[in-house]
């Protein structure tokens, strides 16, 4: 973990196993931060399956604390107790691979040790989960920002020349949706701490409005320029050369490279590549999945159409109101991924560096970053259990 | 004028010169179906400037009542007076182009008759602007039918073969945005009159919701199946075959068959195109501009960002509400239209039938349809005068 990393700003405090973890509850931004304490598994599991939090990483470390919380409140930490507790966190949020591969990386850490110390252990793999995944996200953007500071440097013509380097993003990959630091936010953010003029555009990201509820609330406090658009709006902003570059984040990556994201993402994509502009995605080696041939295979959630036909907002009065946007008995759908193709994606900025979205640049990193795991990932690090997918 | 067209729902009813207008107050769609009477000029101003209607085609027509009102009105319908009354009036929306053109044709029209004359003849050239825009999309609902037809009857294989064809449009080409039948929706309504099984994707279209609201209002009040998706979705429907054909409006096509349309069309475009999904451009003629040789010189509007920023809907009490979606002091941009390279058109649906988007078509068919006229269109028709575009 390099310098200052404990101290970048967190969705997420461990308390302790007696005292249970504490989260911002993300519902309520970004019209208000609240910390809520949750003290016992059942408390994390409704947190997560109502979406208090979000994001791949974030949801794989609380559901690791809820588990080493079912063990430390349990009168016996017995194998049923384990399988039971890790069942009921896991449904949660059924789609979600990150839950299934965080509580997997815990059970079989403690599954090998007597019942009286399986509490401990389990807290302790759950720090560990959590620290890594900072340490990743810090990686990835040192990665990430020699990528801008290319990309800044290739402006060599006015206008462009002359403005901060504009940066793209969709949906909210930034510090709420991880341990800390996010992961496509994090070369922004380590961009602008080292004075490289930037100015973000911020996908609204609907329905749920990520981009525009927490990404423009994180480079906010950040004090990091963004401007909120519409979703529609960024191909246009690429027609007239307006996005130096597009940065985001993803749920699973596929052997050959194909990008599984917050839908919308492939729509950006297609206008990158139309465009010439470069499309990287932040992708933590725990989100690719070898085991999948393409993107293809992906099933795609589909999630309560409520999140379209309504929504939440501020009124005038400060009152944080849902208010309906469709007609009476509008029938409406909501699929929550999209895949973007390889061929789109000039790069993957994994912790270990940049790499090409193909089958053959993929397979050489693991050889190269776990020369001695199976096609899956690395030792010991988030990579080691397959299938890591996750859920925004 | 084809039969029944006198008695499709309208959003505009005159009722003579001495008493004004009724408009449909689209702000308050889909929560609320309310006329309002706009009585004299300042009113129709009002109402053009506050989008209580919108749409090219409807702003023209109205536009044009509104001259014949203060011509009506006036003490002496004198030079002097059409001038200011037109100036008023092209000041609404400035870049609202037929609201121009149409201010203009009935100007053209009642300059040569005696001042005694000029109100009657006003109103009378504004109800041919009307009644020839109901004509006219009636037509394109025509030819667009047979292109419904067609992509039906081309869904060979199970199962798309054994589901209704389905449909995507973008924003609001319906009849609210015209005087009758919608320009993009008039195939839609057609094939839903002929009994041909059909579905439509309403994108929502943010950030004015102009599907959400309208599209999805107006489809369910003529119960055509149709679902509202994030305007994110379309790619991964694409993607996955679940749409057939796009079929979206216009508000300023190029001499080369480039589309200025709502923000996000173009988008769209290119997911159509990377999935062999037709995509068509219903072009009343009055849109077309031969005078601009290309897309790129398209000016495009600049909105207010509050539209993207704060949302209007209804409470769970019936109220309806505006709430801010974003951060407290968050920026945000708000362009209003794209430019869909003619490459990704598949055709263009135009009164006189279908044609493809380039300039040696789009020549060939103005040569078809005027041939005494300069390169702009027909004679007496909305095409008569140059650069009509419009605005959403």
């Amino acid at each position: 973990m390099s310098a200052g990393e404990s101290d970048v700003p967190r969705p997420l405090r461990p308390l302790g196993p007696q005292r249970g973890i504490e989260i911002i509850d993300q519902r309520l931004l970004p019209h208000r931060l609240a910390w809520v304490p949750l003290q016992d598994a059942e408390a994390v599991a409704t947190a997560i399956r109502d979406m208090w939090l979000r994001g791949a990483p974030l949801i794989g470390a609380a559901a690791a604390y809820g588990l080493a919380l079912a063990l430390a409140r349990a009168r016996a930490a017995d194998d049923a107790t384990l399988a039971a507790a890790a069942a009921r966190l896991a449904a949660t949020r059924p789609t979600a691979v990150n839950l299934a591969w965080a509580l997997e990386r815990v059970r079989s850490r403690v599954l090998p040790l007597p019942p009286g110390e399986r509490a401990a252990a389990a807290w302790a793999e759950a720090e560990a989960i959590a620290e890594e995944d900072v340490a990743v996200n810090a990686a990835i953007g040192r990665h990430g920002l020699e990528l801008l500071r290319a990309a800044a440097a290739r402006r060599a013509a006015p206008p462009s020349r002359d403005r901060p380097l504009r940066v793209l993003t969709h949906c909210n990959a930034g510090w709420l949706a991880t341990v800390g630091w996010g992961t496509a936010t994090a070369p922004i953010y380590q961009a602008h701490a080292a004075g490289l003029p930037l100015e973000v555009w911020v996908d609204e990201t609907r329905p749920r409005n990520q981009g525009a509820s927490l990404t423009a609330w994180e480079l906010g406090q950040a004090q990091v320029p963004h401007r909120v658009v519409a979703d529609n709006a960024g191909g246009h902003l690429m027609q007239r050369g307006e996005v130096d570059l597009v940065i985001v984040g993803c749920d699973r990556v596929a052997a050959n490279g194909d990008v599984c994201n917050k839908i919308g993402t492939y729509l950006k994509a297609l206008a990158a590549h139309d465009n010439g502009v470069p499309f990287y995605v932040a992708m933590p080696m725990s989100t690719f999945d070898a085991a999948l041939r393409d993107g293809d295979a992906i099933p795609i959630e589909e999630r309560d159409t409520r999140e379209l036909t309504h929504i939440a907002g501020r009124t005038a009065d400060g009152e944080v109101v849902e208010v309906r946007l469709v007609p009476e008995g509008a029938r409406a759908a909501n699929p929550a991924f999209d895949v973007t193709p390889a061929r789109l994606v000039t790069g993957l900025v994994t912790e270990h560096g940049v790499v090409d979205a193909d089958a053959a640049a993929l397979r050489a990193l693991v050889r190269r970053v776990a020369p001695h795991a199976g096609g899956q990932g690395g030792q010991g690090g988030p990579a080691a259990v397959p299938g890591p997918g996750s859920a925004a």
